[in-house]
């Protein structure tokens, strides 16, 4: 499936970088429900005392209709946020999409203003290469 | 089709409440893409200059996976609304949800935090009645 594709590319990229993948998939039971969130990773950062963790739900955008796909992302990433927040809130929520979709939906207004309004977190990554292109935070 | 069933209801339930439907569905341009809103209706307030004016979002919770349609409807509430915010900033936003998954999903802890962080405004319908059942702002 593409959709195992492109985890498999997120998962290839964050290891390129030196993180180490915890959680395929990261549970998280909160509130009466529960998530599953597509990766937790985390890093060791020399200079601090803690690792650096993070959460990624990974995006493929292989809809026909990318605008659907949008919608869900950011739902889906507005949840999360909340219930990390309260169950692990020093672990940083990204949304990783290919950066076919990041060079076009994403340079558009609206979807720029949502980004930026409600601070969203963003892993470009290169489907071809399997690297992580860009961080935005 | 059970959604145009939902949709339906809530046209006469808003119909029953003195609305009249203006759009169906209510189109916005803005910022590069293009949303459909499921309903535009207005209302004359008597003792004000201009009507109120309505978009409603009709959600059926019909999939399985109730998270999934949740993560969907806080995505298209969150865009949408920072749509109308640049279009038309005078027309308030609702997510119209049966009173079923009223009753039970929006009952629970995270969901409530995310209506309330994220100042949902929900509209209830009950499906027997085709009645709107509760206004939540």
């Amino acid at each position: 499936m593409a959709r195992d594709l492109f985890h498999k590319t997120v998962k290839n990229g964050l290891i390129k970088e030196g993180w180490q993948i915890t959680d395929d998939p990261f549970f998280v039971k909160v509130g009466g429900v529960e998530f599953f969130i597509d990766i937790g990773a985390e890093k060791l950062i020399a200079a601090e005392k803690d690792d650096e963790r993070i959460a990624v739900e990974i995006k493929s955008f292989i809809n026909p209709s990318s605008i659907s796909d949008f919608h869900l992302a950011i739902g889906q990433f507005i949840n999360y946020r909340v219930a990390l927040k309260i169950k692990d809130p020093s672990r940083k929520l990204f949304l990783a999409i290919p950066d076919t979709i990041y060079r076009t939906l994403f340079q558009k207004e609206l979807p720029k203003i949502v980004i930026q309004e409600y601070q969203l977190n963003l892993i470009v990554y290169d489907i071809e290469t399997e690297e992580i292109v860009l961080w935005q935070t």
